[in-house]
């Protein structure tokens, strides 16, 4: 693929410093830039080795101009943003015909578009829809009733239990299990047996959301799980029955949610977090990697940043490790 | 399915006020029940809410009764394990027959139930055994030797390695890894390299077990690794080489076992706790979430609730972050 | 199989003392030990009880020598890891024979080596390279222009992702995926989504890497995430973009490493740990279960032990555990 310095400053609305007929062929850091490639710059400190490295452009933020630069430049107000974007002119050739591989299985009943692409030892269960082009890779198992969107992205090995529902531009990794029972017993006091609580509920994945490898999302028990549009979750989440995650949320790898949790939109929770049941995280919260959160308990403050277990306000936090290493020194 | 409240009132063994001729067609939550739902209310004060739906029966305590309800009630002493009981009988009707798939490989040496279902591009190994009922999911990989009891349900793109034995109605959920090898290995004080420590134990579940998807369950070094009975392990847990489970325990996700670790009978971990090897937690000991145990630590003490790491009692761990936190604040 | 003990000795380089002519069939421990079978100690109190045991012969430390003992014992300086090296003799018997299975898509494009083994139902993309003796499991996909080295053993249902490269006798356990796109996003402050930033780096792994069972590892961002010769992974560990792990490196179960962290040789990790973006772990540092370490700290100190979050070095960390239950207690 080829691009000229023009195309893509059109595509990612970028004002061109410099020769703007010039070609790239792909995109890298400034550290393995060959010939050819496209890369950014975020701070002006930065932008020398830039120029000095072998790209053939760089996007680059609004840093004041000089006279004339070795390189086209690319400037935006967001430079890693519009570099993100540009990426996607350079993807990867290796994407495989759409149609249906004859060693997928797919039942009559299935509706799959025209331009999908369901990949071989693919398994669809009966009735599942899979929107125009969605992508759904070898060996992944896909159960009666689900629904996929459009222009999904389903990597191996991916297991999604029936009845399911996602919706568009949605990237699911490798391994990821979704719509699997929730956790949930009645003890029989009589004979101390754990008797199954029905999971009998819907698991709600919108559009634009991205779930990490090997990642599990439980559906709900007799109500429903939701992930809201935009968010993105990372590798080994465990996301359990009848969570409501809000929109725009990241969750980082490892991150545990108990049940029946709500996490309100633009929320950040670092890795390894654990989030006890019916707890509320609200609206543009963030809490730092390994913090434990107890059942019930609302954490609330927009930009606001809680750790440790049980999750409290950085600051103070902060000050109890301080008072408590000086507590040790004297003793 | 319909269901008379009279034949739900047998199978639970609860006590019919009303119209016991009334038909059920499902179960459901208070708040989302429809027209011919059932439902269940554990408290007093919730009762009214449960009159007040679209339900066709509701499954209540014995709350002292009143002359005359609206809907007709099944009492008992247990309503939420009644309810847990009762939707047995409205399980959804997508189970595939029974019967080997023929995209399944199934070598002439297994030996596969008449009314067994194995799904497609399963595989079996030699000699693998599996019981009447069971059901096994597509793309799950069953390894040579292992032998699967009766109505047991296997989700898809599970593994089990070679010479697992697993009991009767065990559930296994998506993606879960069972028998794989323990993490051992031997340092060379010469080379300064790891070699490593043989994995050839065996891996043991016992009836009634429900392993959580993407859950990882190593086999002994050259011992077993055995699940007791009716134990439960939710979603990405890890149980190293060695770990002896015993009876009725409940595993919350993400939670670690490494090596030879003993845990009793009826104990409960909460998510995200780690423990270390050679521990042993006793007979009816819960442990918080990501609580963590050191290596040969024992826990002792029937409904004792410990916390924090290095765990202990949970009264003086609370006693010691309300010390920290005034500490603090003085400073 | 039977070795003969005098085999044995020869191929762990250990002194024989006694009748070297005794045949083994297998290994145990000194408790399972059946006759027939090779058992070893370490330390010296357990001698007797090797020696009492069912089993066919003892390797055992250089405890001094007696005159005379009821089994041939087989002497030498690491016990333990001699016999490790034993057990090799003694493999089980269930590798499937060389090639290809039919039901295993093979592009013409691959290059699979004569000798080595591709079980049903594995999916190989174009060009990959799979190197002689090794073995693809049941289920496996292997994205395009992936490299596999020699005598490798890759278990059922892994994913490796198109361009990764794996060394030589690299085992990689069931559900693991490989080169999945790292957990990166710039969020557009204008509309506050999340756009997806470009994960088209290369992952390596060297050779004589064991990779646990449904653990993940990412591809770099832009650059290469590396895992060094000799390094052990265990379950359910995840490993962002762009890391760099050293040599001979130990990570127990569901650790977890964000993006680009430099682990250097010799570290070991207990289960659990979290560590930070752009940390660095130094040669020979040693982090205990649960450990998290911050954002570009640096953590340094061959033999030298850390604990907690913040880790800091276990033994002013246990003297802050220490002074905390005082003052708890004067409270």
């Amino acid at each position: 693929m080829k691009r000229t310095v023009r195309e893509i400053a059109e595509f990612v609305q970028a004002q061109v410093i410099g020769d703007s007929t010039v070609e790239v062929t792909g995109i890298a850091s400034v550290e393995s830039a060959g010939t050819g490639d496209l890369v950014f710059v975020e701070e002006e400190r930065n932008l020398d080795a830039a120029l000095a490295s072998h790209a053939a452009a760089v996007i680059s933020g609004e840093f004041g101009s000089r006279k004339a630069y070795p390189k086209p430049l690319l400037i935006g107000a967001q430079p890693r943003l519009a570099f993100a974007q540009a990426a996607k002119l350079f993807r990867g050739g290796s994407a495989p015909q759409a149609g249906t591989h004859p060693g997928a299985i797919v039942p009559a009943s299935a509706r799959v578009a025209r331009d999908a692409t369901i990949e071989d030892g693919v398994t669809l269960g009966e009735r599942v829809e899979v929107g125009g082009g969605s992508q759904i890779g070898p060996r992944t198992v896909v159960g009666a009733d689900v629904s996929i969107g459009r222009d999904c992205r389903v990597y191996p090995n991916v297991t999604i239990y029936p009845g399911v529902r996602v919706g568009n531009r949605v990237i699911i990794h490798a391994g990821a299990v979704l719509g699997s029972d929730g956790f949930g017993y009645v003890r029989d006091n009589t004979t101390g047996r754990y008797e199954k609580f029905p999971q009998v509920g819907r698991l709600e994945i919108e559009d634009d959301v991205e779930i990490g490898a090997n990642s599990t999302i439980d559906r709900g028990a007799l109500e429903v799980t939701r992930i809201g549009r935009g968010t993105k979750i990372d590798n080994l989440v465990h996301i359990g029955h009848n969570c409501r995650i809000g929109e725009d949320v990241v969750i980082a790898a490892q991150t545990g949610l108990s049940g029946s949790i709500v996490i309100e939109n633009n929320v950040v929770l670092g890795g390894q977090v654990g989030i006890g049941e019916h707890a509320r995280i609200e609206e543009g919260v963030m809490l730092g990697g390994q913090g434990g959160v107890l059942p019930k308990k609302i954490l609330r403050g927009k930009g606001v940043v809680f750790w440790g277990t049980p999750a409290s306000p950085v600051r103070p936090y902060l000050k109890q490790l301080a008072a408590l290493a000086r507590l040790a020194k004297k003793n």
